[in-house]
């Protein structure tokens, strides 16, 4: 009953076998190889247009890189005030972007709310050296509280990115598993909403180490090939994250995981509506569910084995529990099994 | 007949069996799963004692995060001309170290000459705070050109550290070639001639992405946790580092791939040394050799297959390469056949 | 009129003169002189504990290198959600310090809420490397809104520092107007209710450029020299700036330009309280008053010379403007005439 | 007599005349004031163009910010070995710059070797990330060792840069005493040979705290006015900066000034030749004079009331000093006397 995150899970046996592959032989290292131009083909038919991309070690580099490319002097960046970026990088995007500033936002359900938006950007006049300059807005997607941005959301926050000249950069960590909740095509999630930059994760969702950095508009990735050296994040054999993506994209497999991981979630949230003992804190849409439990049981629910963090609750919803009261955050992934989301169930009870 | 870089090859079938192996269950991300720590516990025998052990995506990662563990305000610190942190890192070590500077060291062979070495310390006077303050000294074994520092050389420079108060690092990104070649023990090249701190590589001798900082004096590295999570180096699921490190210790692979290597460094500098067309640049200590052709003969190895690169040479040797000559590196790997070797050096006739 | 900022005022006729005492003569450079030690010693005297002083360029300056001085890897410091360091200073702190972050605490008035202050150190468990650790609490005295922390605030907030082993910095860019206005000494206002650095400003209140970062306990400060210098806030000539500082303390003269400063102030405020047309935003307690009036009147008052900034109304006040209403910020100095305040006040009407 | 350096001088009675002017009455801070604009104009005159001036508290942030406001992701400028910015700075260039390198160029007299440079940069193929991209390139104008680069030298430094698209910084600390050995105007030793960027310095000069950094194209300039604020270099009251410059403009007191400086000087190298117990150890051009004596003659030197700085020897001229001996560097400024300097010459003997 491991709920902890998606990335205790381990690879799809499709993913590691295809690593294997591709271990005899010699190839040309830091991204030049032939299978490296394969995978970059394939992220053009996905996002059905020509992009840049460049792998990297991790979600929180390929989120700061994407900050690092469009920084200005001063630079500050609008994100939700309780996206990774802010409280789970060990302040990482600031470190890659020498000090630019990650500017909270408020907004209900871990999305930026479009007119609090509006109104931290109107603090910043053009022009105003004092209080520096904007440089982007990011969204995560799936949000870190297992939300998700609608196409119409997206939409609402890259037209306020358009209108102040803002680049839209997307954390993708858990990027497919939004994409199969929404039905939407990986350009109708992007792109077509405006979104310029995305962190394309498939660590969480089968693979054992395979972070992208999409540009929708390459030319904005002109100096990120050095930024990226300079960054320590430009591997050798680029060969083992290259062949993880071809695997990962191929036949849907990335997909089938995400559609599975959210299933369970689905299945998960289900349970604990019905449960006499849990409530719901918020409805999950992927494969983050969020509920609310007394630490009696919280207690009991460790103890037979269930693994599981207890998180902050949302600033935004200060009255969300009840003395005694703790909120439990379970994720599934590619990797959890129905069984394992039956017997937490029933633990609950 | 690739010889263009160790890097090039890609991994030991062990590497990815045991990699493979990992792939199912659940297990705790980021360092802290069993075989973290089984791997780690590896280190401290191979050491001789307790280290404190950091896996990072790259050797250029490790190199910088070790000068970043031990900076200081305005720091400098003293590698080789011709180092790889200077001269192939792309401002790394300047990037992790916010701006700390690496003092160029002049020295014959690739290694730091220890009069050179006392010279440049000595224009910084403790608290003359217009110079900076030194802050560690850096070697690299085996050095950029194939050479070795043989143990009473790693002393004669451990030793100026010690009476600067300064760390000494070691770059090893070809740690098991230098090893092997000099038939010493991790400890006999390391902390028992002065080395605090090694980038122990492995990717380059066999594994997909295997490169471990290790600290000597684990109080060292109190900070590095928090450093290395705000780099973006610290991976979700170790386990796929942890356990290429766990099959590359076991039953001596690592020092059998780095020999073989050396091995077939030799024969080709032995065929260099017998060829009419070609001579040796200086003597190959462990895996990478250094010729010098002309220019049509370089034409006419790539014509036929072979893959090098043409080098700058040192420096330190202004009348190295006669008119139209240049000067080749070639690089043997684990993966290097005799047979490639025998080719290449018929080619060279 | 001009009650844009205290900044827009020159320097008072003793502050020049003992400057101009000053230009003969040759003087050890880079604060090593005999009046920097002279100056030096009057601030132990001030603060009535040996401090360490350091004289810098800007305001924006001893704020930065203050939080450079306690920074830590993932560095993270708590001040107002609209304190001058987050809002007035480009990025500065996050540039000195290398990227830590300033993480904004709400609260009324200007100042910080304990309660907040707590929740949100709160989310920092100690050795949670996904967060980043706190490094420091940085208050503003007056506040960027012209009212001040009374010392039973000062000291629960740093009661809150003490317990999480977090040194307490004063934003002092108006410590002179705060201190007269609640008349006690410096020791009171700061050491003695746990304040462990102050930027210490004259600027606003006299000098040309006389801006001193002042520790309490100067090992503390043990990094800063070279800290200082690497960031080019190291005078060479720093006499210019020593000799205005002595002129500055002798005999209360900085006590008394900012009691006059402050007098004009209340009476400002007094006029605004009384006039038909123009209510009181708030309560001022130092040299900053800030009243609403609708536009119409805003652009009499600017066609008729006075001259002030329209304020963003505080997050914490959303209220506070009805349609077609402003928010004016009007500062006075050492050099503001009764006169034109009486002007002003018959203006408003 | 005291030959420490040009900053252990005052300031010129006209600097601080004009300076105490300017001490009543309101003025628009940070840069905006009219006295700001007319000496922005009068340096329009100055360079016979229009350029952007930047008004910054030291050398050290003229040159720093030089280099931050053209510098590239992995950048690397080339200067002096020997240069100020290597030598003296603390590594505030590579704090501004965000960790680029200053590659070091060799050179006979202080400096750059053309033929060196060329070498230098050849070893950055445009690309190619592992070595990372040049940015600029620095000379220093008069050089760190007292001599001068001759307009034809000037020449063939730009030409290199021009060629590799590299913009040339001219460190001008002393640019005053070059201009007036050279005998050129400030256009002639700057664009007209190519220089793009000036630190033109007035501190060492004369001046109290007066240094600019000055743009011969602007739009080159374009984010350093936020570049410059993040720094903490935008001064609040720049009255206090341009009037010095006002008054230090006016009826060439600036070149006066430095004339006379270099007049001294050029009586001490005399006296140094005629000496029995010195020998120059290289033929002075502007204010800085380096001797050789021996340790004992230093001694009496010292004791006699002689200020001077023991120097490093060049590591160009590694046979420079016999054993027991020392070099001395004197600098002359504005206020040296000649009596001062006869007395010294009569105590060499």
């Amino acid at each position: 009953m491991i709920f902890a995150s998606d990335n205790w899970a381990g690879a799809h046996p499709a993913i590691t076998r295809r690593l294997s592959d591709e271990a005899a032989g010699f190839s040309v290292p830091y991204g030049a190889s032939e299978l490296d131009h394969v995978v970059e083909k394939k992220f053009n038919e996905l996002f059905e247009r020509e992009v840049a991309v460049f792998f990297v070690a991790t979600g929180t580099a390929a989120n700061s890189l994407a900050l690092a490319a469009v920084n200005r002097p001063g630079g500050v960046s609008f994100c939700h005030r309780e996206a990774h970026m802010i409280e789970d990088e060990c302040g990482a995007p600031e470190f890659f972007t020498h000090g630019a500033r990650l500017a909270p936002v408020d907004g209900e359900n871990g999305k930026i709310d479009p007119q609090s938006l509006k109104s931290e950007i109107y603090r910043f006049p053009p022009g105003f050296i004092h209080a520096g300059q904007p440089m982007a807005i990011s969204i995560t997607q799936a949000t870190e509280i297992g939300t998700l941005y609608h196409p119409d959301e997206i939409l609402a926050i890259s037209e306020i990115a358009k209108n102040n000249g803002l680049p839209l950069h997307m954390d993708g960590a858990r990027f497919a598993n939004a994409l199969v909740a929404l039905n939407l095509s990986p350009a109708e999630m992007t792109w077509k909403r405006g979104v310029d930059i995305v962190s394309f994760g498939a660590t969480k969702n089968g693979c054992w180490c395979a972070e992208a950095l999409v540009f929708m508009h390459p030319e904005m990735a002109a100096d990120l090939p050095f930024i990226r050296k300079r960054a320590a994040q430009l591997f050798s054999k680029t060969r083992f994250i290259a062949s993880q993506f071809d695997a990962y994209l191929n036949d849907n497999l990335w997909l089938d995981m995400a559609r599975h991981a959210n299933n369970m979630g689905q299945r998960l949230q289900n349970g604990i509506i019905t449960s006499k003992n849990a409530r719901l804190a918020w409805r999950a849409e992927a494969n983050e569910v969020f509920c609310i439990v007394d630490k009696e049981l919280e207690d009991q629910l460790r103890q037979k084995g269930a693994v599981f963090y207890a998180w902050n609750p949302p600033r935004s919803k200060p009255g969300l529990l009840g003395e005694n009261e703790i909120l439990l955050r379970l994720v599934t992934s590619f990797a959890t099994e129905e069984d394992e989301v039956d017997r937490f169930i029933d633990l609950l009870g």
